[in-house]
Order: C-alpha cells, then sequence, then structure tokens
C-alpha cells in the first residue's frame, strides 16, 4: 500500500528534544535591553512558565499533555505517502515518500506547536493570546488552537496580506479570533510606523512588534511565535516520530530528507528525531533544509547575532541571517520570507550536520504542478520547495542508477494559495535574482553583541 | 476513539445497485426527441457502453474495477467521526457521527463517480469529457479523474460562479482541464443565449446544454454529469457501504441518516447502503434528505416528468421537480441549486421509504460554525445542511432524553467557500422567502409525457 497509517494510539507521547543532544551549548539569546542573556523572568512577561521551561530544558524526552494529545489526535497521525505516481513519471530508481501534514484543520502543520502553546497558556490562566501572520497558515493555526481551548486571539496580520489573502483572514475569523492588519493604530509600534508611513504595507518584522508589545502590557495577554524558538521546533517532533515508526512498518529508511525551511519549524519538525538517531550514531540521514533562492538565509546569510524583528524587540539571537532589515522579494511562498532562521537549525547547519539548498520559484511552482497531477493533492507553496529538491534528487538517482530512500515532508496543501498557481500558469512569476547587494546592505546593520 | 478507521483492504469491492431492490419498476427516462423512452443507442452518443448498462442495470452487486479502486485508494476508506465535542457543547443525550469525505483530493464526495466515469470512457477509447459545473466541485472532481487517466477534459462553467469563485476555476486549470465560461459561443446553445442576452450570467441549465452538445457532436469526446443519474448515485454507493463496515467496528448503528441533497448523489451515497438493509427486513433506519429552504425540490415540488435542463436537450425524467425554468435564489450552496432531483431518491421519497426536511441559510451557517468551533473542520456550506438538520434533532433528543445515533455526510470542506462565511459573519446573508409564485409559475411548464 503506498499510504502508510499508525493507529490512534501509537502517536507519539513525548516530544524529542535535540537540545539534549548537541555535541556543544548554543550560545544564549540576548536580551535587547540589557545586552545580557535573556532570563526566565523576562520571558514571563509574554510566555507561560511550561514554555520557557521547554525553550531552556536539557530534558531528552519531554511529556505530550493528555490534552493536547486529545486536540492533536483530530488530526494525528497523519499519514506516510508513498508517492508511487511521481516515481513512475519521473522513471526514478529512488524511493520517494512524503510525510502529510495538510491533513490538519489549518492545513498545514502550525497546529502541533499552536495546540500546545494555547494549552500551556489556558493553565497558567492567560485568557488572551496575541501573535502575527504573514501568509495567513501560523495564524489560522494559533486562533484554532485558542477556539479549542476556550481563550481569546488576537491575530495581526501584515497589511498586504489581509487584502490579497482574504479568505486565510476569513478562515480565522471563523475559528473566532479577531484579525487586526498591521500596522494598526492600537499599538505604539504600529502607530510609530503609519507615522512614518500613513500607506505602509507592514511586514512580518512590524507585526511581530505589535503583537508583542500588547502581549508585554497585558496581564491577563501572552504571546505565542509560530516557528524559530526551541519549543516551536520541539513540538514538531510528532512529525518525525511518527514517520520513523511508518518507516518500521514498511521495513524502510530515508536516505536523504527534504524540508521546506522558512523559521525552521517544518525541517526540525520532521528532521530531529532522525538527526537523534544519526547523533547517538544509530542510523544516517542526510537532512536538506530547502529555501527560496530569493530568500537565501542558510546558503547566503551569516551566523552571527541578530534581532528577531525589525523594530528589535525580541531577543537577539545567533543564527544565520541575511539582516533584519532585509526585505525579500514577494515571493509566493510567504511562509519562507523571513530574514533569519531557527537558532538550532543554524547551530546545526554551522557544524556540517544538515544541508541546506536553495531553489527558484519557477522550479518550485513546476514541480509543485506536477506532484499535483501525480499524487492528487495541491501542495502549498512552501511546501512545494521540498517537491523541487526531492525531484531533483530522484532525477539524479535514475541517472546513477541509485535506490535511495527519499522523504518529504509536504508540510501544507495549497487550497488558499489557488492565486499564486493561476499567477504561474498564466506566465506572471518570474523567479527573482539573487538579491546580492540588499543582502550585503543588510548586513550591515547587525547588532554588536559581545557575550562576556 | 472517535476517529474510526477502516484498513485499506477494507474499501468496498463492489457498488450497491438499489435498483435491485426497489419493491416496483421505476418509470423510464424519455427522449426528449422521440417521446419514447431513452434507448441503449441514444445514450451511446454522450456515454461509454459500460455506464449505460449499470444505468439500466437491475444487477444487486457491481464489481468496482481495480483500476478504479487504486485511484479511489489514494483518500479511501474515509474516516467515521464521532463528533463529541459537537455533542458535549449540545449537552446532547444522542450520539452523533459523520462520515467526512472532504478529505478526498477535490474537498468533496465527488471524485467517488469521476474516477469511475473517466476509467470507463478511457477504455472505450473516448479521449475527451465534457462537463458543466456551477459551485465547481464536480468540475474540480472531473478535472483530477481525467488526470489521473490521462484523458482530456473540458468544463464549461456557469459565468457568474466562473468570475465569483476563481479558486475553483484555478484548481480545475491546475489539473489541466481546460475552463470555459458558459454561455460561450464555441457551441450553438451558447450563441443562442448569447444572441438574446449577450449580458447572460449562465445557468446550470445552459452550462449542460453546452457540454451535451459538444459530446454527442464529436466521437472522441462523451459527456459526464456528477449527480441525478442511476449510475452516479451507484458509483457513491461506496460512501455508505464504508460507514456500515465502520459503525459494526464501534457495534453501533444510526437511528437516523442525514444528508444534504441537490441532485441526490451524496443523499444516495450514503443512504442506500442502509436502505438496503432496511429494504430486506433486516435493520430500521430513517434516511433523510436535507435540501434548502430556497429550492425546496422534495418538500415543495410535484412528482412529475420534467427535463433535467433549461435547453431540454437531455432526457425527460420522473421526479420531484420545481420546474425546468425554475431558478432559486442565488444561496451560497450552489451545489443545491437545482430544480429536480435524482429519480431514485424521488421515488423513495414518494413511495415513503425516506423523508425529507428543508433548512434556512441562516441556520445553515450557524451550524456550519459550531461545527467548525468544535470539530474543527470548516464544511462546505451544502454539507452544512445535513449538520443543521442533525443539530436540530440532537437538541429534539436532549429534550426527550433519547439515546438515538444520528449519522450525517459531511460531503465536503469549505475552503473554496470562505466568502459565503464572511458574507455570514458580515451579516450580509439572508433567508430568501420560500419562492411560491415563481414555483407556481415554472410548474406550468412541464412537459406532456405519455407512456403509452
Amino acid at each position: 500500500m503506498s499510504k502508510i497509517y499508525l493507529k490512534p494510539e501509537e502517536m507519539p507521547k513525548k516530544w524529542y528534544n535535540i537540545l539534549a543532544d548537541l555535541p556543544t551549548p548554543m550560545d544564549p539569546p540576548i536580551s535587547p535591553f540589557t545586552g545580557k542573556p535573556v532570563t526566565f523572568d523576562e520571558m514571563k512577561a509574554i510566555f507561560p512558565p511550561h514554555l520557557i521551561e521547554q525553550e531552556m530544558s536539557d530534558k531528552k524526552w519531554i511529556d505530550i499533555p493528555d490534552e493536547v494529545l486529545e486536540v492533536l489526535s483530530i488530526w494525528r497521525p497523519s499519514p506516510l505517502i508513498r508517492a508511487k505516481r511521481l516515481e513512475e513519471v519521473l522513471g526514478t530508481t529512488a524511493k520517494i515518500y512524503y510525510k502529510y501534514e495538510g491533513v490538519s484543520p489549518a492545513g498545514s502543520h502550525k497546529p502541533n506547536t499552536a495546540v500546545a502553546q494555547a494549552y500551556y497558556n489556558k493553565i497558567n490562566g492567560i485568557k488572551r493570546l496575541t501573535t502575527e501572520t504573514g501568509a495567513g497558515q501560523w495564524g489560522s493555526a494559533l486562533s484554532l488552537a485558542c477556539k479549542m481551548f476556550d481563550i481569546a486571539c488576537r491575530v495581526y496580520m501584515v497589511k498586504v496580506s489581509y487584502h490579497q489573502k482574504p479568505y486565510r483572514k476569513s478562515f480565522m475569523r471563523l475559528f473566532g479570533a479577531e484579525v487586526i492588519p498591521s500596522p494598526s493604530d492600537i499599538t505604539n509600534a504600529g502607530r510609530e510606523v503609519l507615522k512614518r508611513n500613513p500607506n505602509s504595507n507592514g511586514s512580518l518584522g512590524i507585526a511581530i512588534s505589535e503583537a508583542v508589545e500588547e502581549a508585554a502590557q497585558r496581564s491577563d495577554t501572552n504571546y505565542a511565535l509560530g516557528s524559530v524558538l526551541n519549543h516551536v521546533l520541539l513540538h514538531q517532533t510528532v512529525i518525525g516520530l511518527e514517520a520513523i515508526k511508518q518507516f518500521e512498518l514498511v521495513g524502510d529508511y530515508p536516505d536523504k530528507i527534504y524540508a521546506s525551511c522558512g523559521g525552521g519549524s517544518n525541517f526540525g519538525g520532521i528532521a530531529f528525531p532522525f538527526l537523534e538517531k544519526m547523533l547517538k550514531g544509530d542510523k544516517k540521514t542526510e537532512a536538506i533544509a530547502v529555501e527560496p533562492a530569493s530568500c537565501p538565509t542558510l546558503t547566503k546569510g551569516v551566523f552571527e547575532y541578530d534581532y528577531g524583528d525589525e523594530a528589535k524587540l525580541t531577543p537577539i539571537m545567533k543564527m544565520y541571517t541575511l539582516g533584519h532589515d532585509f526585505e525579500p522579494p514577494a515571493i509566493h511562498a510567504g511562509g519562507l520570507r523571513y530574514h533569519g532562521d531557527s537558532p538550532i537549525v543554524s547551530y546545526l547547519y554551522n557544524k556540517g550536520l544538515i544541508g541546506a539548498e536553495a531553489v527558484h520559484q519557477s522550479e518550485v511552482f513546476e514541480a509543485g504542478i506536477l506532484f499535483a497531477q501525480t499524487e492528487a493533492i495541491v501542495p502549498a507553496p512552501e511546501s512545494s520547495h521540498a517537491i523541487a529538491a526531492a525531484i531533483k534528487e530522484a532525477k539524479r538517482c535514475k541517472e546513477t542508477g541509485e535506490s535511495k530512500t527519499i522523504l518529504f515532508c509536504l508540510s501544507g496543501h495549497g487550497f488558499f494559495d489557488m492565486g499564486s498557481y493561476d499567477a504561474y500558469l498564466d506566465g506572471k512569476l518570474s523567479d527573482f535574482e539573487y538579491p546580492e547587494e540588499a543582502i550585503k546592505e543588510s548586513l550591515k546593520n547587525l547588532p554588536n553583541v559581545s557575550l562576556k
């Protein structure tokens, strides 16, 4: 059979914390206000204690609360699928599998962490969560999770997306969230931007600043982030943990894993449990983070301390970055337009423990359409980055005759992204050049951090 | 567990043909050209022999070809889910289950028959299929099915939907179909309409006429219909057959089954296998077809011979109808805006073997949103008709203390219908009055059919 299912009771009961297995400690996040490593108490202004503990924990396995498992079980375990039709069309000697996270109610892997975050906030007496969203996947996931635990949710949505992706906004409203186009006039950060530029289209950086500001000021309100941070990647490891069990069922194991990488939660989610086996010398797998050529954080960025947002409100983190004021071109995979990357993913890449690859928008859409027409699932443009890289590898295997086992994470479906497929089919999507000058410029503005 | 899965190998291998079990024969379809029962040869102009045989067959169980099973297995068996969160919120003493067909690649139950139709046409040497689509569910399903069997597909899409539902059009394009706004200038039927009214918004009736005309004229091209006909309902019985096995797994059985009903394929698909048990005196179930109050075919129509389309090209069928030139108000569940109903469903209703119920648009959306917020699935507005009726029954059970088992078919997801949720949340959706005068008017134009 090409679909490999786990039974509901086979869902992982613990998250895998890769922090416990790193060969050397990671550099700590630095407070933008004190210039010193961020303390537990500083983080308590916007995060609940459980999540801060997880952010810093060196415990290898962390229990998933029953209440979280119960909501995850609405769509988990997600299927692992052998892409037999795609293999046939490619005529490859490789085997291609994909883990399909688009079965979640919000259509992507994002609810895996949104549910956990909503739960921990709920049990800490928090009544409201704020967050930002660009393309809308994360905002949708958090809206859903908050509704499941009956807490309020306010989403600052980048203004240009608010208008361009009305269906994502509708989805969030349907699940009871309040969606505010950002920059707004209800925060200082927003008002500052509007004063400078009343017609601002907004950016993820501005939206983060607005959401963080509101959460910091209200005791009943916390902030939630959908990627980058350690606890977020931790919650996503259910993806890889399930995949390992599914490969056991068919007696196979991936030689190569491809996952699209913006902030790193999708990549970490599928790859870390396989890296666990590699780090302890068990089984070898090459995990490759796939990013857009127009926002090439890992492949063209630098490994330095940088801000997580434009307004410099978030901790300064050691990561691959293109500079916090780098503005990536408006590619159609909005979820991958981030200047930085998860500190853990950055660390692993810097140590040579994982690989990275950049792909162009046109090959991404070409791969996505080939995938849809053979496997009958419309992929999100973000996910199609992984598909493109996997297909490239499968074609290489065809040439060399290798019978490698390839796994990629199909992180979401593209039902809310049909407009970008239209643009591609109408010949209106072009590849952006590698924005060399812009990156050079923005890299001049990295913060000056001394760990002494 | 609230999700009840079947193993891939437990997929039904035969369709159930309810024609074999009807207490008396049905009145035959009449040719609009000869005034006599339609012959096998007349149908061959637009349908392949296997489908015509199925349309007229009295064989109770019909084998599903392996090639069809293989494609269906991309998403089947579909889950049966106990709506525990919804039950809790309602505080009902009833148990509520739903069969979820939105897991199909096109997002609804429609591919169950589209795949079979594409297959039979393919093995009969047909190179192209034409069809019509209104809301786009059927066009999406057929586009997908044609791509799976590598035949071309042309979809005449009602012009107003072509412009209002651009994502549905994109979906069809993505799967390689050609989408033509109807009325078009490439058929006589289309040109006739445009001559009378150059700004025509189109209608399902016009689009059917265009698709049928093209198929009748080209020997390499056939026509495919997504509902109403016997063979279409036959292919949908996999839904109910799976549900029966799933209820066996949990030792339960539905007292009441609710399914939205436009042409009848969703209703027939889930209900007929349960009716099989009832017709042979085994187990009793009350199956209720749920329709919009603004297009109340079963509850307010007449059981008479009528045309299937406005242009009077299709066979004249004995069915509940509001008159072939009745134009239903523009409700947001486009899939239920049809003047007639499946002849089998009509027959069963007329014999008192099934029930029918009409619900208003506002209660439909209210129910859909409650369902989404508890069960975390955004339902298609069509499916929400069944949800509304099921919720009404669950509330009734709460009052009486009855512990009935309720099943409804969640025929599709609503990711392409977010605009209508916005309209509802913005207070822009109103209930249409029962269009009594319009129906009275259109019922004057029924054809004069004599079976002598």
